[in-house]
Order: C-alpha cells, then sequence, then structure tokens
C-alpha cells in the first residue's frame, strides 16, 4: 500500500514549528510496512490543500493528514477532504457530546465553533480524541482513503496508535512486529559501528538504530503472517545485539529510562531522597512521572542556594567554602545529607554549573558532579556535559538516574 | 516572490530523521518576506524529483532543494535540476581545486566520484560550500530559478546565511516583521472569537493564532520597505489587541512564562521557595531554567509523601487526617510553611491527584489545589486539569506560574 503525508498548518510553512508529525507518522508507517513516497505541507487554505489532495490520490491510496481540525475558520482540512470526495458534513451527536463534556470539566461551557468539530461525512469512521477537543476520522471513497487527524502532537500520536494503526493492519494480512531496545551511554554511530554486520546481513528482521532526546534506540522489524513468528525471527537477534551491546541496554521494552529506574526501586522497595542544584527538581519530577513511585519516593530538595544546602542538607560551611557548591565534596555532602534526613537507602545530588554564564578554566560551563549514596557507600562522579543550559541539566539528570539503575543492578 | 521548499532524502521519507531543513528555510523565507505556500519531501529518485520540480514550479517563480549533492550514484538533485532545465553539466575547475584542498587538509585523496561534485550548469551560480565538499548552485532558466542546497544542516546553514540570502535580498524591496504576543488562560478558540473583528479587518499586517504546548500565540506580520514602517503598521493593532484581552497576555516579546515570571522576580528582588506534590519538582525546574534565577530561588522541596510534608514544611499531622494530602488546607499549610523556612517572599505549593490510579468522586484524578503565599497573605486555588499524568502535572506547573505573574502586577 501507498500512502503520503500532507502536514497542513501556516506554523508549519512559516517555519514556526518543526513538522515533527510527518516524522512520527513516516517512522510509523514505514513499520507497518506502508509505502511513503512523498510529504507534503501546505497552509490552511482549501484550494492549495485539495489541489495537493488530488496530486496525492493520483498517485498513492491512501492520504493522512496533519492539522485543520480546530474550531476555528481558519481549521478546514476536514471540510476539504469531504469536499474532495463529495461527501456532505452532518452533525454526530456522539461527538459533539464529548466535546461538552471535556470543556465542562473545565468549568466551561463550549462555543458554538466548537460545534463544527462534531460534524463528518456519515460513512466516516470517527477517532476519538481522548487529549483535546478535536476527533479524527477516516474517510472512504472507493479505493481510496483519507485519514485526518488533528495538529498537535500529544493528541495526533495517540489518536495513531490507538485507532489508525489498528485500521491499517486490518487492511493488510501481512503483521509487523517489532521489539524496541533503548540505550544509553553509546552515541548512535559508535552503535551503528559496533553492530553494522548484524544490521547489513538482516533483512528480515530489519535493524534500524535512531537517536532522540539524547538516547538511541534499536528497533528490531519483522514481516511475518503471525505474531509468534515474527517474535522468533526477532528473538535471535536481540540476543546477537545484547551479546556485542548489552551493557548499554537499559530497557527492551521501550520503557523510559525514568520508568525502568522507578520501577527497579518501587520493585526492591528501595526508598529515596534527591538533592538537586543545576537540575533543579528534573530528577525529581522525572522519577514522580511513575505513578507507584509514591511508596518509595521520600522528598526531593531543590537546593539551590548555598543556604538550602546547609540547613535543609546539612552540607558544611567548611565544604562550601574551601571546595566550592561545585565540587565532588559537596555532591557527596548532599547525596548523603538527603538520605539521612528521611533515613532512605538512596540519596542522589547533583550540581553543576548549566550556564550560561558562571563557568571558569578550572570549572567550565558544563561541569556537573552526581551523587549517589546506596546503603551506607556513596560514589560521585564526575561529568563535563556540551549543550545549552537545558540540554545541560536533561543531561545530568539523564545520567544520574542512569547510573543508578547500574547501581541497582548489583543490589 | 512565491518559492517552494523541496527536501530530498530517504531518510527523511522513512521518519529516520527530523526535518529541520524545511523550517530553517521557511523561517528565512518568510524573514525575507518570500511566500511559501508548499513544502515536500522527496527519495533520491529521479522519476519522482522531477515530478516534484515541474509542480512546484507550475506554481511558484522559485524551488530551494536541500540533500542530494553528495558523491555517490544516489545523490542526484544537482543532476535532476540540470536536466529539467535541459543544461549540460561541465567540471568547474575552482570547485574541483576546492575539493582536492579540503581533502587534503583532512590527510585524505578525494576519489574519482568526489569528481562528480564539481559538475555544474555553465551559467550556473556556484555556492561555496565552507564546511564540507558539496558546493551548492544556484540554476536559472528564464524567470523560473532553483537553487539546490546541501543536506547537513551544518553545511546547508552557513551556505543560505552567506550566499542564498544576499541573492534573495537583491531580488526583491519588500521586508516582513513580525511580532509575537503569547497568551495564557484563554484557549485559541475564545480567544479568536473575542478578536474576530481585529482578524478580519486586517490584511496588512496580519494576525495569526495558534496553540502550542497549552499556551497560544498571536503573531503579526507587516509587509514594508522598511523596518521602522511596519512597527508602525504592527503598533496600533497590538494595542487594539491589548485593549480586548490584555489581562491574558504574558509576553510582548516572545519570552515563555516561566522566564517571564523568572524575570519579574529577579527584578523585583522578590525571594521565592516552592513545595511541590504531584508537579513533583516542575515548578522548581521550570523557574530554574532561567540563569539569573539563583538570587531569588531559595529552595524548592518535593514533599511526595505526608511524612516529608510534616518534617520540612510543617503541615500539620491533624490537617492531613482531617483534610487529606489534596486539600486546600495542606495546600495553604505547604506554600506557608517553605515561605517560612527561609523567610522568603513567596511560598508556592501544589498538591493534587495526578493519575491514574487514586482519584474518588470527590477527589477526581486532575484536581489539584494550588497555593501561593506572598508577603504574609495566603490564597488557594483549586482546579480539576484535563489529560493524563504528564499533562495533568504540566498543566498545574503552568497554571501556578500564570497565576504568579497575575499576583506580581499587583506588587
Amino acid at each position: 500500500m501507498k500512502a503520503e503525508i500532507i502536514t497542513v498548518g501556516t506554523e508549519i510553512l512559516l517555519g514556526d514549528i518543526v513538522n515533527t508529525n510527518s516524522q512520527y507518522l513516516a517512522k510509523e508507517l514505514a513499520d507497518l510496512g506502508v509505502e511513503v513516497y512523498y510529504q507534503g505541507t501546505v497552509g490552511d487554505n482549501e484550494d492549495r490543500l485539495l489541489q495537493s489532495i488530488e496530486e496525492s490520490l493520483n498517485r498513492s491510496d491512501m492520504v493522512i493528514t496533519t492539522g485543520g481540525l480546530g474550531p476555528t475558520k481558519d481549521d478546514l482540512t476536514k471540510e476539504t477532504a469531504a469536499k474532495f470526495f463529495n461527501q456532505e458534513l452532518v452533525l454526530d451527536e456522539k461527538s459533539w457530546n464529548k466535546i461538552e463534556i471535556y470543556f465542562n470539566k473545565l468549568g466551561k461551557i463550549p462555543t458554538e465553533n466548537n460545534k463544527k468539530q462534531a460534524y463528518f461525512p456519515k460513512d466516516a469512521i470517527i477517532l476519538e480524541n481522548n487529549n483535546g477537543t478535536a476527533p479524527g476520522a477516516i474517510l472512504r471513497k472507493g479505493k481510496k482513503i483519507i485519514i485526518v487527524l488533528p495538529g498537535p502532537p500529544r493528541e495526533m500520536k495517540p489518536m495513531f496508535e490507538e485507532s489508525v494503526k489498528p485500521y491499517l493492519k486490518s487492511l493488510t494480512t501481512e503483521i509487523l512486529e517489532s521489539k524496541t531496545l533503548r540505550f544509553y551511554g553509546i552515541g548512535e554511530s559508535s552503535l551503528e559501528e559496533e553492530i553494522i554486520d548484524i544490521i547489513k546481513e538482516q533483512s528480515n528482521p530489519t535493524v534500524a538504530p535512531y537517536a532522540k532526546d539524547m538516547e538511541v534506540t534499536l528497533r528490531i522489524t519483522a514481516k511475518a503472517t503471525s505474531k509468534e513468528e515474527a517474535i522468533n525471527l526477532i528473538n535471535p537477534v536481540v540476543h546477537k545485539i545484547q551479546d556485542k551491546v548489552g551493557k548499554y541496554i537499559y530497557s527492551d521494552d521501550d520503557i523510559s529510562l525514568e520508568d525502568t529506574v522507578a520501577k527497579i526501586l518501587v520493585s526492591k522497595n528501595l526508598t529515596i531522597g534527591v538533592a538537586e542544584s543545576c537540575t533543579g527538581g528534573m530528577v525529581s519530577s522525572n522519577l514522580i512521572n511513575y505513578p507507584g513511585i509514591s511508596s518509595v519516593f521520600m522528598e526531593g530538595c531543590v537546593t539551590y542556594s548555598n543556604e538550602a544546602k546547609m540547613k535543609s542538607l546539612g552540607v558544611k560551611k567548611e565544604t562550601l567554602d574551601k571546595f566550592g557548591a561545585v565540587s565532588e565534596e559537596t555532591a557527596k555532602e548532599m547525596a548523603e545529607g538527603i538520605a539521612k534526613r528521611h533515613n532512605t537507602n538512596i540519596g542522589l545530588s547533583t550540581t553543576g554549573i548549566a550556564g550560561p554564564e558562571g563557568g571558569s578554566e578550572e570549572k567550565p560551563v558544563g561541569l556537573v558532579y552526581l551523587g549517589i549514596y546506596i546503603n551506607g557507600k556513596t560514589m560521585v562522579k564526575r561529568y563535563v556535559f556540551n549543550g545549552n543550559r537545558q540540554q545541560i541539566r536533561l543531561r545530568a539528570t539523564k545520567t544520574i538516574l542512569n547510573d543508578l539503575r547500574l547501581e541497582l543492578i548489583n543490589i
């Protein structure tokens, strides 16, 4: 099957935002075995969108659009798709009720123009939106299909996952099954070099590396006629990869680094406290995104000032005076201090220079000390991270989570 | 002038990388007053690229491509553009010399296929590449222009800046200038309804709303022959918008909500402490992303457990027993407790049910109490947010920052 992606929106056309929707859809479609030869972007303009849809459906079986499902006059993707198929839009009461409920929960009443979002061609498959007001839809005429999805990624992605993927799978008897290995501590090109033989000798399953948010992921995808057959193709390849670069793999289940760590903490019932300076709450916030964490997460302290480091963590004044706030010694006392505070098994600490100011030759921007106290022992590691302020803070956060994960393996 | 962008490359088509080139070029072209109505992506395939170029030049005066200028057989963008214009490629000795020097510098000798990169149509303007081996080129036939640029952003961007921008400027006298207003606390559709008259009556400047990351932005863009003239067109429209919906505008300078709040705190020298439960460090982390914050940010406490709420913030056991951790009373004591701890002007608190478990009819998932203590007075607001765990936490974080911002206006 051949498909094309059309992203609709003036903000993409003007370059205000990066078009991550096309990448997401392209990757997902590739994984499903759907061929994509063209991607396009147009603004919120009926004539140009009509022309794009026509060109695409002349070449392909299916068009997937994102954007232009909002409540305003500008939003006309669904209307244009229906017009192309010469289908009339009618109010779908169920969708309208859902929108009303969504607004009521916010203590608001939908405006009349929100009603537009509940209109669909009679025979369309309506795709529920559990993260916003705009439902998506699958429109069909003969063998041609137009799937309209909302623009915001946090609405579009779950909708694709929950509704579009099963639909596309139902159109073919071949199934694609994939397994994702997640890596930390190795770059994409180094990883590819290490396993280039494995990548090259494979055609089914395929092995594809990609990098995202400072992590590297490897996806092993098999085509087969049953899930079992696919898994039997995938597993031997996974084992080969584990043999070569297993020490960098933190998850073979497509779970985030922070959830992986949080899960271990909860399952081993290890209590934890976190003392953050440069990361400023990111480490705590990452761990707390795991729903079950409350049983072991005792407290996080964002001790950005020296006063707070002393008062809340018991860091000694002499230590701060002699070695400075960004030092191995301070990191050690911070980790021990937060652990002592609630008598936890584990205490984490971060202290560093996130920039853009405040660096020196001896202590450059990007220098971060990460402290880990576990059951009576404390270790501190020194890192120098690249990037802007936000990136340095994020790298420090991911790194301490990964370092902790490695320590927890041995407990 | 109308232009279209075509990015060439299988890695974009398959979703292996995000297409940042299109965004960069779109933004630059918009700033230059060049209108872009279409963007497209095709793989390294002559037929499909030829077709795309033809469609684009039927609609527009100019096509800018990125990618496909490398030394391999796969790389065929320049060759295809020349074929479209029916122009013959000839070796450009100067470019070939430059490639040889480039390789020699790396201690290498160029291979014969690198020579391909030095072939151009006789009348093309060759664009030097100071960051790689592939020169770009401007091809012309009659009034139609094709500009071919390399794919890697670190080669493409400097080439655009150094060579393409001056060329495009020489083609036009018009400039585009825009101003961005950022809103919080009003949805995209409500905002549009409020100012629909202003949007409708404008053609220069134009007024365009869009939503991103739970916030709404309005861009006012003017076409003029000078920056001053453009600003004189923009300002009266900004004032009209401020008159109608000024209370929702938090920035007229395209600065994020968290940086806006942090900036006010620093400029007014108001010290702050943050006590977080459900947001788990996000509020602190957002504030700490502002580089100058250290002078006023005293401490953040992630008091996820009741024990920590009592120990670090002095929340009373009776309060927790009687009203629960997620209550107005607890939020109040948390905000006051963190302020008292370091005797700060301001204390913030968050406590809520982020889900997915833990909700009840009385206290549903999404219920969050946000407490703000300022100089002796405490107020607590109750919210029910939609979304998944991460979204509820993010909404609570943005909302308390905006509520604080509104309070700070009056100080």
